[in-house]
């Protein structure tokens, strides 16, 4: 097999532990040739699809990579440890749970998926089969496999092939597109507190003149006031205190204010609704 | 002197400023080969017990490394600057506060400590001995000093041979088991919540069928509600807002809710002390 | 053209999603033998002055390398995107804002400055033109244009000279001496909670014996109580609670607590005045 210097490596542990470091540690000493790439180990505790979205917008950036990643809720249960390969030739490691399917169609789709024998693992990295922690599979388990896939080793050596159909899915809250207007989760709040929507911006009917089109913003279900967004290219744009529609650094729209948290403005959350009606202008 | 060519470095000097990245750039300067390892950087301020802990945790994973590590409110004062060599072959840099003892400790115990000769170490390095500052000896001693061991120089030139007896150590808070339960303080809260207790989960008794074990749990001198916690092997095991008592990464006994924080719900921090006592079963 | 083979890489993108692996993946793709250093992600969102008191702090620490800078409220703007070669061999990489101008300075000078072309930048590093966001240059321009600059391409291929008269500046706020004080802004408050001010140490008159200098400290236009701080060398001689004047990391007058934030005592943020006043003693 060819190897993968490059390992690429995200999760939800906090930098303020020794989780991450027990898992680059683990790597390094099992494939001192491997360089470690941190893509993020601050996305929201537990939850999968900030992880899976953040994971499926970066890899394709990268060179042909291992790419590790554990957001794992359901860490020691009878959930699948996975490797996947994709037809780019990246090799995804992490639970099955969601977090690496978007990831893996993003970079070509699946072409071989193994479900990890932990044993078998941890004898071909040299490592002790007792001590295994029903905890922590990111050092126990994931991070031994990542380094062996970096040093070459063949998937087929570390597991048992899965059918990609079984995979576990995130299903995804749905937006709605209509005449003027779009319905669509809250899927990623940045440090900017800016409010990423489930719908490409590209989607949102803008009629008339998009150089003015203006929308009415309502976050479903809250009984809270309204806002008014301008659709805009640029942050700067706006004035001070301005709510605009924007498109996001991905594609996706996105609410915004120049300078200020946008977020904190309509007191959204990830999963929130927010309903967007273009205004006559 | 064998040169050992990676690099840890744990510190609590956060992200938010350049502290970090001056320690890095000297070693990077002194040192152009060397790799660094961020181990974490978010460790409590000044809590030097807390980032021990984490240091001795992660250290034994790494391959062989001079282990950089700052957490140091007495910098500036006559508290020696040290390095450790340890039987395993590591070599271990920071302040004479009880930071180090514990990874040398795993890392084999220590072979040879020195106290660092600040002069002599930037004059190696090619430093100005003028222009050390009393505030960061992370920048102006030890990374140096790191950057010099990584090179392959000898502790011996660095400094001053110390009686590993005379080195500080940090007294732990002593946990207390007795006949169906057991007292131990809070030695780590993590990012999940997960309350990490100064005991190894092995030792404690839990009497009857483990498989059915429940203790009291609580949080001693508050005055404060108890709770319930069933032991368990995996967080999946928990039902939504039950307490689970369960071996963390680590070997240690700790409380934990399945997808939110059990610190939160008990309202402990680190140092506080919880007891823990066997319910009929 | 030498290649640099490191790169820096600083911004206000913080850890929680994918900006700044978005961007280190570019350049790992477009540059395989570089080395990135993260110098901070963390820097307050949008504050230029901020970000380039950090990055003027650790640029000279590294050796010769690309420094890409990317904290940019005005990105998709007409504001120009930038390269500065400094006298030392640096390159500098970022927004016209005044983030990239200290640093320069620091580094021996601006001796070229160029105003990047997207298109050029692109298509020499092979991505389409199409596609580029007003969101997100750290990614579309800065990012490409640092991984070519570290494989060796002449900044002259890049873009557009420009004269560095025109360069956008930040106005520092100034600080005032007078007979037996200062008044200076607080310019950074750090994880320790010490409170940097705009004014070197050794400008502030001690006046009588230094070792026993002890100054009024207000918050100028608070109307909140006084404080008074002793000029010490180290924490370690404060005693808990007592202000202290300190010579901090950089040579900039700080006032700090031992073990305990002052900033929180003092209730400053970045950008308040302070004024110290020199007791008779």
């Amino acid at each position: 097999m060819q190897s993968l210097q490059n390992i690429t490596f995200l999760s939800d542990f906090g930098m303020g532990g020794g989780y991450v470091a027990a898992c680059e540690a683990t790597m390094v000493r099992l494939c001192p040739q491997a360089r470690v790439f941190h893509i993020s180990h601050e996305v929201p505790v537990g939850d999968v699809a900030a992880a899976s979205l953040v994971l499926s917008r970066v890899t394709p950036l990268y060179p042909e990579s291992v790419h590790l990643a554990v957001v794992d809720p359901g860490v020691g249960t009878d959930r699948h440890p996975l490797v996947i390969r994709t037809d780019r030739g990246d090799l995804l490691v992490g639970p099955d749970n969601g977090l690496l399917v978007d990831a893996a169609l993003v970079l070509g789709g699946p072409v071989g998926v193994w479900a990890l024998d932990i044993a078998r693992v941890r004898e071909l990295a040299g490592l002790p089969r007792e001590g295994i922690s029903s905890t922590f599979h990111g050092r126990d388990l994931f991070a031994p496999a990542s380094a062996l896939l970096s040093s070459g080793a063949d998937p087929r050596s570390l597991g048992t092939l899965l059918d990609p159909v079984g995979l576990v899915r995130i299903a995804p809250t749905p937006s709605t597109l209509m005449e003027g207007g779009a319905s669509a989760p809250v899927v990623e709040i940045d440090r900017f507190g800016n409010v990423g929507l489930g719908v490409k911006f590209e989607a949102i009917p803008a009629g008339g003149d998009p150089s003015r089109a203006t929308f009415l913003v309502e976050v479903v279900g809250e009984g809270a006031p309204e806002w008014m967004a301008r659709m805009v290219n640029t942050y700067g744009e706006l004035t001070a205190g301005e709510l605009g529609l924007i498109r996001d650094s991905w594609g996706h729209a996105s609410l915004a204010l120049n300078g200020a948290s946008a977020a904190e403005l309509l007191g959204v959350r990830r999963g929130d609704m927010v309903a967007l009606t273009q205004v006559q202008t």
